[in-house]
């Protein structure tokens, strides 16, 4: 009889089920519970509970929302006829963050990657057409992450939208802004080339 | 608008309120409670619930069972007269997980840290005095950590013990000083038990 209590050990379980968290760190995290006020620990689990209940994706962006239409996409001072699409909503908050960005968004939820089976018809690619297709969009920025399975499906998107009366363009790769050239990949380095503007 | 929905931000710092989980993680860990189906989610919130409810301190060792007293106080191939002191309830993992003790615990959760503002009243001390003074306890086997507070607290209790006919020992120094016996590999762990010294 070494182990915990049949509850105890499901919660530890439970934890280290969660991504990048070990069984050390689920037992730390599950004597943390134990040692809460109980208000405390079910708050946590209403917090888990309520998230799923409440949290769908936008009707139209199919961003993370508590209503229907996300904030963004209800706001009538943004401009609808620019979609910038990412692969996660944590790139809506990223690009929000700058404060730069005054269009609607389109989250894929994902990346085509034949290695982990995601196909186009797994991530969020028939909304964009559909949203596209609908009329009043002048504008798709791509800006999934600049890396294989981004760019190919950035590349595939830009070639379903061809039919239709629209931009599609990419963010610029280039030198991080307070990056040091010496530290650049090629890759990198080579795109910033290309990309080069003119003064 | 940068934010996630209320119920998601709600989330995002639940998992952040707890040890060694910062933003990011949190974030991280959010997310992958919403891609969960719903029937996961809900199980993660009834285990929290549930280990709350149900894992509570042994009437006798103090350590945490889902019963009135916990399977190792009930076994009665277990040694009842002697009893080993540990700070937590992974210390008592940690040693069954030897199989060289045979005998009973108690569990103090905690240390006596005037640092940390925690006394001999805020720790189970007073159980464990009062098991030795019903009798039938014939050791006492100090096993807490080997650093500053786990042997100011096993010299306090062996004090406290004096008065009664019961030896007292502790753990030999097999295990590295300044370690924690929650992370002692087994053979360390065997030989402090048959090294064990008498206070």
């Amino acid at each position: 009889m070494g182990a915990f209590p049949a509850a105890l050990e499901e919660l530890i379980d439970q934890f280290a089920s969660l991504p990048g968290i070990g069984y050390k760190s689920a037992q730390r995290l599950a004597f943390h519970i134990l040692s809460l006020p109980d208000s405390e620990a079910r708050a946590f689990a209403d917090a888990v509970v309520r998230a799923r209940d409440r949290i769908h994706c936008c009707r139209i962006c199919q961003n993370l929302t508590d209503a229907d239409a996300c904030a963004i996409c209800t706001n009538p001072r943004r401009d609808a006829s620019v979609v910038c699409v990412v692969s996660d909503p944590r790139d809506v908050t990223a690009i929000e963050h700058t404060r730069e960005y005054n269009g609607l968004y389109h989250v894929l939820h994902g990346v085509i990657s034949p290695m982990n089976h995601i196909g186009p018809d797994d991530i969020r690619i028939r909304e964009l057409v559909e949203r596209v297709a609908q009329g009043g969009i002048q504008e798709v920025i791509m800006a999934t992450n600049p890396d294989t399975e981004g760019e190919t499906t950035a590349k595939y998107i830009s070639r379903l939208l061809k039919p239709f009366e629209v931009k599609v363009t990419r963010l610029a790769y280039g030198i991080p802004v307070g990056g040091s050239l010496e530290f650049a990949d090629d890759a990198t380095l080579m795109r910033a080339l290309e990309g080069r503007l003119e003064f």
